[in-house]
């Protein structure tokens, strides 16, 4: 029995956690950068109660507000560069995955000198400004996990940066935040912490101690999926809070178990999806999820009747189905596309954690089966 | 849903895992206190093991093995008068919960000016010299939590020091050093485990994810302690190392429970059999948990429920049959004893845990159940 563990951030949610704990930002010094996109941390709040608090506690800030989705190699440069020019003792995200993913490599640019060629290439130094997080969606897991995933547009695809100096000192989880987002949304973020918890046990670096943090998840995100595939049935806009705090719990979970495992082929593949087709990053794995299950089926049949009995489904047709519903009409991909995205996913450092590590014929033929 | 998580140790557990990551020690500096026991780091091989690391990678070390079974606050300023007259960088504590507990009372007393009277007052500077723990047993659960519990001879009970600064910084579990363990031991040691998680369950505390720890750990430490009741029923001294591993693992998990819920009424009742009447601690808890089990299954018998199921039980009648068989004949204690330690029991800090608060009554009444 071989475990590996190690989560350091300090994880805090609850309403209002932010207003309850602004003594918890005294430690980090005296002058923060908030890094953010354009509008919904201005919107949902979450930028106002990070800004009063601040105010409370005496500490002063500047703020990024130019991290687009799918943040780029430049962007994170640039927030550096004003970091530095700031000098900052700290770093805040505030948003889904792409304002926390390029919080993130801000945080480590703005103390380390690493040019774009090896900004990917693994050899970091052990700093880092200390990073607070405020995730505003329920999906990414990535207050929680040491990823900076970017877009490189060298290589055409997204990249990861991962270090244990990123993972963030603290972590707020406010359902609150969350209270406007759009079904679409919703549905999108959930089925990539979903996919997250599952690629999780099928990866060959799960262990039990993954696996049950997983169960949880799976547990909590299905529950709620089912109250959202309800909700959109009934065209019904309102998402109870209870169901939006259980979505963000289930999602912080999934990020501490891919924090561990890593994700597999369905992230690999998704990537090209976003990359080229501008497909949402949660709807591109939530497409491709349930032929992978089917794929490992084969192989470990045991792992995946665990996933699906936590799902409370009693097979991967059901599966099918659910995500059918969820998903609604299908993009499809050319053979053109289909061999190309096979060809950059093969490439990718992910498709290695999978259990059964998928041949390039066989990434043509998930796609194929998922997208056409 | 209000969720708190904080666990910052790097948990690094299997086989030969001290051997195989020697480099981990290097971030810690270049001089270490070892603080453990008088014999039994060398007996089963841990302290080789560190000392083989150290030497590695160039890091001088003092030993203090003065640590006796439940520490005094004498022994812990010994220790941290050898600590700071060494100067030494960090602190390796081995063994069961007495040198890791007291290793991280040495941690904190190197670096901050306590005296006595205030040691246990809960007032501590934000410092500690960094620890890196091995258990040799598989029962405290020390090595992920922040707590250190001593004998306090002028309180005349056990009482803990609580900080965040006392998460250990790394832990290393290998079940070698298992090996030898006696039955008695073995199975006392996996009894206080089992009451961390259980007890984790029944804290006001409890959330969703120290629950689904608890479960996991209860679900492991129950598969174990059958093999344990087997082998004792047949006299068999061999405990296979897989069992070993599921244990430490269960425990370690237990650790990371307690860390956030604290303990209860057992745990706080139990302390008056170790200091009075001599008896192990694992073994005083598990005396006890029976009965508070029935005591809470009064007012939530859901959550009861629970814990019976991952312990593939029945009944709480049933549990009471398992512990009879784990526990042999029980000690009895005589009304004037219950009197008084059910006086000392009402005072502690962590009966305010339980999710039902016993009055001094109910501890008579529960002591007079299990000891009488």
């Amino acid at each position: 029995m071989d475990i590996n563990f190690f989560m350091p951030t300090k994880v805090v949610q609850g309403k209002n956690c932010i207003e309850i704990n602004v003594d918890l930002f005294r430690s980090f010094g005296t002058k923060a950068l908030i890094v953010t996109g354009k509008n919904s941390a201005r919107l949902n709040g979450s930028q106002r109660d990070i800004t009063k608090a601040l105010d409370i506690v005496g500490i002063s800030y500047t703020i990024f507000d130019k991290v687009m989705s799918n943040p780029t190699v430049d962007c994170v440069f640039e927030g550096a560069e004003l970091a530095k020019e700031q000098e900052v003792d700290f770093i805040i995200g505030i948003g889904g995955g792409s304002p926390m993913d390029a919080a993130k490599a801000i945080a480590l640019l703005a103390t380390q000198n690493i040019t774009e060629e090896d900004l990917f290439q693994g050899k970091y130094e052990t700093k880092a400004l200390p990073l607070v997080m405020v995730p505003t969606t329920a999906g990414t897991g990535s207050e929680v996990t040491q990823y900076s995933i970017l877009t490189n547009d060298r290589a055409k695809t997204k990249q990861s940066i991962a270090t244990s100096v990123l993972f963030p000192k603290l972590s707020f989880l406010d359902a609150k935040y969350m209270k406007d987002l759009s079904m679409e949304i919703t549905i999108n973020t959930a089925l990539d912490a979903l996919s997250h918890s599952i690629e999780g046990m099928l990866s060959i670096r799960s262990t039990d101690l993954t696996d049950s943090l997983a169960v949880e998840s799976i547990l909590k995100l299905s529950d709620s999926l089912s109250v959202l595939k309800k909700a959109k049935e009934e065209q019904s806009p309102q998402i109870p809070e209870k169901v939006r705090e259980q979505l963000l719990y289930g999602s912080m979970l999934a990020g501490i178990v891919i924090a561990h495992t890593g994700t597999t082929a369905v992230h690999s593949m998704g990537y090209s999806l976003t990359y080229f087709r501008n497909i949402d990053h949660g709807r591109a794995n939530a497409l491709l999820l349930p032929g992978f299950l089917k794929f490992i089926e084969k192989s470990d049949f045991a792992k995946v009747k665990t996933i699906l009995t936590a799902m409370k489904l009693n097979s991967n047709d059901e599966l099918d189905i659910l995500f059918h519903e969820l998903l609604g009409e299908r993009e499809t991909l050319t053979p053109e596309e289909i061999k190309k995205f096979s060809g950059i996913a093969i490439q990718a450092k992910n498709i290695q954690n999978s259990k059964i590590i998928p041949t390039q014929n066989d990434l043509e033929a998930l796609y194929t089966q998922s997208l056409s």
